[in-house]
């Protein structure tokens, strides 16, 4: 693997086929006016928050129930056409590009919760729904759903890239939180994948198949997930550390400790400067932790006290506490904000973010030299992570008009991905393999993992027309 | 799917297939005298936990190595005989039986605890490590790996049945704590899955897939694990109810109140009269949970009081606390020893295992509906529960020569099974579906999501070689 072939920004690897009239004809005859063929509806659905470009989808099928997306499926199979499921749009990896053509089924009217289950803290929802949308229909009954991805990502959309966030450190991802999900397969025949108990031992784990498969396998329309009781207390902290290495020992010895911690996330100082100039806060100019803790009032105390002990020894100071939500909100606005005052730094840059993941113990050897490396290049960036779980995000500020620098991002995504799985991690946490990353998983995964997930693909979909051109070549 | 045929005990579909004097042949010459064709070995190797019968396999492999078990099932490959992958021997369902012939590999000598990365929290362990040696050699790091299924199982086989027990409620199940894998496929290839990071969204999730494949995908040769620290603090309390109603629903808030309760396990009147037979305990002959709660002092302190509250409003009563280890052992004592209570409480008799999990607001529905037709059938038996799961065990105690109280339990379980499935629950907790629970998967999953997992098993298995027979047709 080159490394210049490892980050091929804007030159995804086209494969187009046709899409036959008659699939578009049939298309229309079936759903009508939410059958769309204008550009400008296409365009939209031809491209995500990655910095990949390709010629937009042939048709835009507006799903409004499993039926619909069933139905879709079977004619595109019928033409061996391939089809693309669409939420919001939110990917970062090139998910929703048509890279081989075909169509994109856009699932965002499917947004109803069907049931919510408070005696078992299981929740129903159709694909479309916003993880926001769901917390709002959530507020009354006293439950939360945790997984908090950048976006306002759709449930169905956070299921196929295996999404995480900031709570993942106590509460998991979509890895554990997802218990059932109904799905339509690559020949247009719905299955149940699950159920709601809390375990099972009943065959394959076909659940944890669909997650993370990116709608290479079939595309998911209803999606049964673990919801939680709203803590009793909530405590936020910020706190700043001579470096991050001292921040990041401190984040190993409360997860070593088993500190039921919620949220642990690094901001680097340049990340810091950057949000006090955006949103004129005045955090002190150091690499800086923000912290959450949920439980009972005892237990938070507790938490919280473990916690300021141990960051102490390392340096830590400059405690800041906020217990009521506004105060919280107050503390979260430098980590919420630190994309768009990344942005704002530069303008007219465009951010590549990274997405490693590393064993905790390795995260401070990992983390250390790859910020030597990319202060050395003279690339301007910003560095926040969710340390709880040794995931981390660069984003590369670059001219996306200056190849050389693209190459020399192109090259420090390289050296910091070769380094994490040398350190036995992965080179995707939490936004997928997509365009972006085929050649890395094969680095990390080996070619006979990577081969038994392309025997299973064509195994599955034999026609290779779900979502085609994605996590394998 | 007709009752009678449910639980065809002792009379497996045998599908025997001729095992080649060449291929124990090569195997002797590869292996020597850890290749044995002696009846005993063979016998021993044939039978399981389970009160099923089969003849036994052909030979049998001592693998020392994952070198041993490619080389074991490259061989068999070249034959098309099956293979079946032997750690203890302590399935309940019938995984471990040659009923399409073969041979039996042996991993137990494949027991060495690999690494122990304690600042990750993660262990990697060959598949033949018991759970008990796996904490016996955590003991001086203060960790521990929580997951206990009632035999002192291989990881391998605990992998292979995705294994919980009574911690699953607060640590998780297989599912949850594996966190890679090293396995020998079907053409004696031998790839990795997962990585050490706590998360990732690197492709299809094969490690999941592998969990709980019962040897059908490829045999388990390491596996690499998430341990957690011991707890600073360690209750326990036993408490009685007035009837199964009361213990269930205490339980059902407990977990509604978000209490990281670590164990709540239920025993009925019946197993209460039969441990105190037993063990000449005088524990009160009513319904009782037995707890634990893990934490700081004061985060276990706090669950108890709160625990004491929901069960007091219940009407639980008896109260009884243990914190050193010895008072603890004391307690735990009593479901220890229930399956050996109930054994001797009917001399020759046999127990079969029911094994069905809800969620957890119909476990108040399922539990009464089927104790009340278990009474009414006259059967002996006894039931004890991880309820915080929603997952329970009946034993059918049943004269294994009388084929009418066989043809009872049958119906018994029968019914109990379709209750749970259509209580949105799953027909196997833990112990896997094995030969027992083919039909109950096909009427739990449904055909279409039962075909698609054949379809996995063809592509990656295309000789029907690994562990042919189980979980499906």
């Amino acid at each position: 693997m080159n490394a210049p072939t490892a980050l091929a920004h804007l030159t995804p690897e086209l494969a187009l086929r046709n899409t036959p009239d008659a699939l578009i004809d049939a298309l229309k005859a079936r759903f009508g006016s939410n059958c769309s063929t204008a550009l400008a509806v296409r365009t939209q659905h031809g491209r995500d928050e990655s910095s990949f470009e390709a010629p937009p989808p042939s048709a835009v099928v507006f799903a409004e129930s499993t039926k619909d997306v069933a139905d879709a499926v079977a004619l595109a199979s019928e033409y061996s056409v391939p089809v693309i499921p669409f939420g919001v749009g939110s990917s970062l990896e090139g998910h929703l590009l048509a890279v081989q053509g075909g169509i994109s089924i856009d699932v965002s009217r499917m947004n109803k919760v069907l049931s919510i289950n408070a005696d078992d803290l299981t929740v129903t929802v159709q694909a479309g729904v916003t993880r926001k949308a769901l917390n709002e229909e959530l507020k009354s009954t006293g439950l939360f759903f945790p997984i908090d991805p950048g976006a306002d990502a759709s449930i169905g959309g956070m299921t196929a890239t295996r999404a995480s966030g900031t709570n993942a450190v106590r509460y998991g991802t979509m890895r554990e939180n997802v218990l059932a999900l109904e799905v339509v397969t690559a020949s247009g025949e719905v299955i149940r994948t699950g159920t709601r108990a809390r375990k099972s031992s009943a065959g394959y784990d076909l659940t944890r198949l669909m997650v993370g498969s990116e709608g290479t396998l079939g595309v998911v329309t209803e999606v049964t997930l673990r919801i939680y009781p709203l803590p009793e207390a909530v405590s936020a902290a910020i706190c700043s550390f001579p470096s991050i290495e001292a921040a990041v020992r401190t984040t190993i010895e409360i997860i070593q400790l088993g500190v039921p911690i919620a949220r642990v996330e690094l901001l680097d100082v340049n990340t810091v400067r950057m949000v006090n100039a955006y949103a004129k806060l005045t955090l002190r100019e150091e690499p800086l932790l923000l912290m959450e803790f949920h439980g009972s009032p005892a237990s938070v105390k507790e938490q919280a006290e473990t916690v300021q002990e141990l960051a102490s020894d390392h340096g830590g100071n400059a405690f800041e506490w906020a217990s009521t939500p506004e105060e919280r909100t107050r503390l979260w606005a430098a980590r919420h904000n630190a994309y768009f005052a990344a942005i704002q730094s530069r303008p007219g840059c465009r951010a590549i973010s990274t997405d490693t993941c590393v064993p905790i113990s390795r995260l401070a050897d990992c983390l250390l030299e790859s910020v030597a490396e990319v202060d050395a290049s003279g690339i301007p960036y910003f560095l926040v992570g969710h340390v709880g779980d040794g995931n981390f995000h660069f984003g590369y500020l670059i001219d996306p008009n200056d190849a050389e620098e693209r190459t020399k991002a192109e090259a420090l995504n390289y050296a910091l991905v070769m380094r994490a799985i040398e350190l036995q991690g992965t080179c995707t946490g939490e936004h997928g393999i997509g365009l972006h990353k085929m050649d890395f998983l094969v680095t990390e995964a080996g070619a006979g993992a990577v081969d038994m997930m392309r025997t299973i693909k064509h195994a599955l979909d034999p026609k290779n027309i779900m979502n085609p051109g994605k996590i394998f070549r």
